[in-house]
């Protein structure tokens, strides 16, 4: 079957590989639409370590092709949305319970792109497909849903980590597709004032429309200072979605005492990160700093799911770009790649979803 | 100084008493706007003991006239908004941290028409004040302060104790008015599908406002069974805001396992509930069952107003009467105790509040 | 295959049955060493329902004789510990957290005497065998290791539910195995003083070995009032492992505000139970109610042998009783459903465990 | 009166100073023992900014000699433990509950050699007296008190915020006085293997008594390494109770996926931590990382008295060196600031304690 990947680092192209086997849990899915992200570029350029002849793509929603003997809940000709994290469930890191991230190993249940080819193939395997694979809610489209399984599902799991209440005072660094899904999610936690950090015209666009009440942009000055004016001294919680080396120091200083800072943010391996003990509270202050990836499993997607069609919760509002055909995947991905200002989210309708949605 | 309240059970009027003392920490109220509850006419009826001599009413907004000398943070002329609760901080129960409401005693942070006169009077006695008063939020309207003093802080708190997460199902028995704000607050925390119980026509439209996306009646037939085909077998979160003796059995039934049942009605001490095992799913399926009343303090009406102000949440859409004069006490109490069909909430503006909002 | 259970209700016997089929990730277990449990006989007399044709047993520690070709962690040979409660890991109920009880259906991650023969046979199945089951920890005895299937786990989950804290005043409702493993576990969390109700001396005399600080005893007077006098008006944990329709009301009496109650007793179907509303504070004081049985998983076993091992903990001083020999199931059974007042706990060797320990 | 204290940075003595004065809802206590700490040295030499003319010490038990009007628990000649964290309860900070350490800003519930003069002096004030000051428990010695105040409450602080569970591995790093501390907490919440990090042998042997399994030492190699040995790859809990810049990077790398770094270490305002994303899983692992210092309040230090009387934890067993007088605060605090290898904690009683422990 035909992928599009990497053949080797900074070497993307059109693959040809076997088709994926099924065991007796598994299924294997053909995609409808998928969305490139910025962790498959982030892979191609070697940011996971020296990947060869590896399919790309982990955001997709499909129709399950074949399933393994035992599968009970899925059959062929099933429409399907697919998070990007698919535990193995026998894993003995699920029973430790935080976000079933972890099965075998740090990190496991990623498997797409990591351990698994992508899903940017004719074909793609899916392990445990009781547990990991859903139905499309009623109410949702496939685009909504689309959003589910890695943008809204990683950005909302930054407010949960964040423990944003009611009435919290809430800042958002990044507000790239998972910085706007965290503005999202923490507006409809109830939180208080609501400050997305960011330039971008659309983005900053969605911000609002996302429930923003406040965007600060570092071409007005230092972002930290203008955090800690607006908020009296700092924020109840800080969601990272995005930044460099010094984005764990700024998320501290513009963190209030007894205040979490959450990261959703992909660190490179290299890197040390600033540290100061002053923006810390010298270790006193009861600041937590809580990290973490997208929650694994099918029962999260549901949920979301039901954010959409019972809140009215419009997760397709990041897409900001949308191609047609297989071929696409692609430019798709080049356009990920180049970052242009007026990029969001793209997705790439592989056909033409005879009644995915009906 | 004059003051609406009850001689003895079931006997109210306007009693003639002295103006209250002012400690050192403390603060004197006088009510710009006040609302009856139906834990004032509950006092009045003997529901909470043989109280004599005891002036009505715990929820106002109004203007500080005297602060004891060691209050830094209130002068005279102020305007306040007043929790229903406002604990004596120094007591020991507050160090267990739980909501801060039982502070020297079990249910001892609730004063007004408890250990302390009510609102309803010329002036009020507020102690602690630093830490139990608060000035109106910018954006908020002192009718919508007044709301959070007890309904919204009463019926979020249910909310909070049933642990409401993304894509819940929630289901809010009763949609007077603290179960009308558990519905709000229950869609502010990103609840899925949200069904409101109850069938006067004026509280299921703001419930249906207020972000419920089913309401069940009574009329129709039986809640339970109605509450479990909708749900598939039971909801994750039951919040009780009303009923009777068979209540708590009810809100089990229509729980599934691993839910939380949390309740923020008052029930009758000489009551014996309803407890059917086979509800509670045998002790065996983790349905929690969770209860307690209103939360104390500053804090947490300045972080309700902050949700006002910044989340566009109208808490005063609950007012479905409105008094003028501080003779109108009286009305507005019997009001209360009509129970008319059409009635939410109503509120009893003393004066003409010059300047209060401004 | 032999095996011991029930033709049906109140008709206990030797069963003679196809040795259990072995799915691919799952494996066939002997056991080595059985105890019964009143969970066993509740189950013959009808407690759980109208049984036919099961052996019972669901508490052993086993040698493997098969594995599905999925399983990567047992190897026929391998002498296991097996949980009590054995999750079907991809049912989506695991998704929801709660201690993995409630797999694909509420109590559906119990499978021994309930949706599958009970481990009192010569064989028995094991679903999901890297999952569930685990290698005898170095430094743990096949017998302690065999009491952390269900009492252990059991009653350090009452201890886990009711989040007993440092210096919490607990009480132990009953004494039997499960009760005696809860004082056990609120010792090992830093519980202050620790109340034990019951009256059989060897189980007093245990329940002083693993922490308790005071004994209460019915005989003696109204244990509630005892309790209150005792805590100067409740305690901060009350868990309950054991009694009947009254045992609620008692415990949420014993309970002070802000309190926990934490029940891991198993309530008859038919019962409706006590419930009076004073001693549940009305609604009003914050006593949680929680409940539930024994968590599922290798894990789990593994962290209680982690406390046997480093901690000192002694989990086989609950062995009152020991038998020799497969026949001896019988008599085991017998004993555990009469009840004898020197009873705690029995367990039958089935062989002599050759090199089982070493 | 006279005190002991620092005229300035580095410049210690004897000061001549008022005796404070004592507010409505406050207490005047004399010291009867006292224990120097670090954090006093600390001070002296600067490290909590250019203080002058400040009496040292904050951690004492003594008898009141003044309370304020409004006191209702405490009267002259009372026997006391003091919490050296005393809370303003006043403080907004309060409500937002954390371990009341930041009332009315951050750290500011830590009022002795801070915002007021320390206890080592005549005389020394105590805010709040009936939230803050509690008599001794029955069974507790005033030694085993005065150790509650400040190194077991801080220690076991730590463990709760590591939140250690049944059977977690757990490091401490650091086995001084806190650290001792934290892995006799450890102990006490039911961990599995213990390791403490550190090389002075009369740590050694009370971190053994104390519950360690396991001692590590930088002697015998790099202990980040010996740790990820002795785990298998990380911990589950890693507390840290010293140690300089690289401490941070150092508990991460010894922390498995999903693990929780406590640290109550004051780091110094200067630094900036070493912080590889490496070691942090790249922020996709869920490795948490908490801090704060000693929680504040009467309650707190109950329950840890409890946890002595009822547990039969001796928090004494850290005390190594002792001084008798007034005068000998001197050569205490001289003692603390050597650190002799010899020394664990030093204490001076001031007098001959007639009748403190009766």
């Amino acid at each position: 079957m035909r992928g599009y990947g990497m053949f080797s680092v900074n070497n993307p192209g059109w693959l040809e590989k076997e088709r994926p086997g099924c065991g007796p849990y598994d299924a294997i899915v053909t995609p409808r639409i998928v969305a490139p992200c910025s962790s498959d570029t982030h892979s191609l350029h070697g940011g996971s370590g020296p990947k060869e002849n590896m399919i790309l793509g982990h955001e997709a929603v499909g129709t399950v092709v074949e399933v393994g003997a035992e599968v009970k809940g899925f059959k062929p000709g099933d429409f399907v949305v697919v998070p990007c994290v698919t535990p193995d469930w026998l894993g003995l890191g699920i029973q430790h319970g935080k976000s079933f991230s972890h099965d075998r190993r740090p990190f496991g249940s990623f498997k797409f792109i990591s351990s698994e080819d992508g899903v940017m193939a004719e074909f793609f395997h899916v392990i445990h497909a009781d547990a990991n694979l859903t139905h499309l809610a009623e109410g949702v489209t496939p685009e909504q849903a689309l959003m589910t399984v890695d943008m809204m599902s990683t950005g909302f799991y930054g407010v949960e980590m964040a423990d944003v209440r009611y009435g919290d005072t809430v800042v958002v660094i990044g507000i790239g597709p998972v910085g706007l899904m965290a503005v999202g999610g923490a507006a409809l936690r109830g939180a208080g004032r609501l400050i997305g950090i960011g330039t971008r015209p659309n983005c900053v666009k969605v911000a609002r429309e996302y429930g923003a009440t406040d965007i600060v942009s570092y071409k007005e000055g230092d972002v930290v200072e203008q955090v800690r004016e607006l908020t009296g001294g700092g924020a109840d919680k800080v969601i990272i979605a995005g930044g460099g080396k010094d984005i764990l120091a700024q998320a501290l200083a513009m963190t209030r005492e007894m205040g979490t800072v959450a990261s959703v943010n992909y660190f490179d391996a290299a890197d040390t990160l600033a540290f100061p003990t002053l923006a810390w509270g010298l270790g006193m202050v009861n600041k937590d700093i809580r990290s973490g990836f997208c929650p694994g499993g099918a029962v999260r997607i549901q949920k979301l799911m039901d954010v959409i069609r019972y809140r009215g919760f419009d997760s397709s509002k990041i897409i900001s770009h949308t191609f047609r055909g297989f071929e696409k995947m692609e430019d798709a991905l080049k356009l990920m790649d180049s970052k242009t200002p007026d990029l969001i989210k793209p997705v790439v309708y592989i056909d033409d979803l005879p009644g995915a949605a009906a």
